[in-house]
């Protein structure tokens, strides 16, 4: 298959174009700065020239997400706007004008993350941001059949420990590799409205 | 208590504005266009006002919210961003801006909706703004106490099936009075990060 996957250059994005090499795929990675197409997806415009530029794929998949972390008493209404707009909206973009480039039988591969169940300080505008994303996955896969559409909810990964590792206290982290493994069971399988939760 | 409800007059601000004043509460209405209050709280400014006008509450509940619905392959950027803006981003900010003017043992009550879980043709963009507040709620509460946040997840009402029933095929409604005790549970209870689904 052609996958489209963007953030392709990040921790998890590198796991999982990896696991897809590995199974015979075809990657076509974007990144805001590097990557096969530049675009950052945050801004539909830019969008709808990814799309333009890589033409028909046969999967969709997002690694990336940009979210505020701060207490609760300090996020602000822009915070919470920037992070709906850097890990929702950007999202449910990708899928509204990903349709017509997605083959008739595709998928799309979301991301959230573990804090839209499972709380962590400083975390309530990522919480946002992730239970915004799951219920439009939901909603979105009665529609878009034959196309597909799933989520993957990772938590803090073994390999982010030395950065993230301290916002996340006593939450089990998870190889990415794990991560990268559902993004392959969303893409290949035939399920759809699903959240793979690695926690 | 003195509760400030926003969305007073509305089917279901009617029904729990009815539940608290039997239950011997002061209830101060907030609505666009009519109440004890005038406030968009989709405006983050009126927000302000609101509070301002009000001082201090010993609860907050929200029943009203604003989202677009449309078949997914006609929803645009737009009708995503104003529904996130009318029924997520703007009970957020209900909260956010809320904080100070609470009760030290005070609670938010914010609304959600059935689409967050069971989807239905042509809700894509509420469902996201549901998810949204729901995660949303769990994330804050535990940064909030001894102040508590719960969310009330209705169903179509009884009430309002003649305008909206055909939107939910086969979706048993409820008496709104069902709902409108949700908020007297979340409330006068003492839980927090609930998520009460009428459901």
């Amino acid at each position: 298959m052609k996958v489209l996957l963007i953030g392709a250059g990040g921790t998890l994005g590198s796991a999982v174009r990896g696991a897809l090499l590995a199974r015979g795929h075809e990657v076509v990675g974007v990144g805001r700065s590097s990557g096969d197409v530049i675009a950052d997806v945050t801004d539909p415009e830019a969008v709808a020239r990814m799309y333009a530029q890589v033409g028909e794929v046969d999967a969709v998949a997002v690694a990336a997400g940009e979210a505020v972390f701060k207490p609760l008493d300090q996020l602000t209404a822009q915070d919470f706007a920037a992070t709906l707009r850097g890990k929702a909206l950007s999202q449910v973009d990708v899928v509204r004008q990903g349709v017509p480039h997605l083959t008739s039988t595709g998928s799309f591969t979301l991301i959230s993350g573990v804090l839209t169940d499972q709380p962590i300080v400083a975390g309530a505008a990522a919480a946002t941001a992730n239970g915004a994303i799951e219920a439009f996955a939901r909603a979105a896969a009665i529609e878009l059949p034959p196309q597909r559409i799933n989520v993957v909810s990772p938590t803090v990964f073994e390999e982010s420990l030395p950065s993230y590792g301290s916002f996340f206290p006593g939450m089990e982290a998870v190889p990415v590799a794990r991560a990268a493994t559902a993004y392959v069971r969303s893409i290949e399988g035939a399920q759809t409205g699903q959240v793979y939760r690695l926690h």
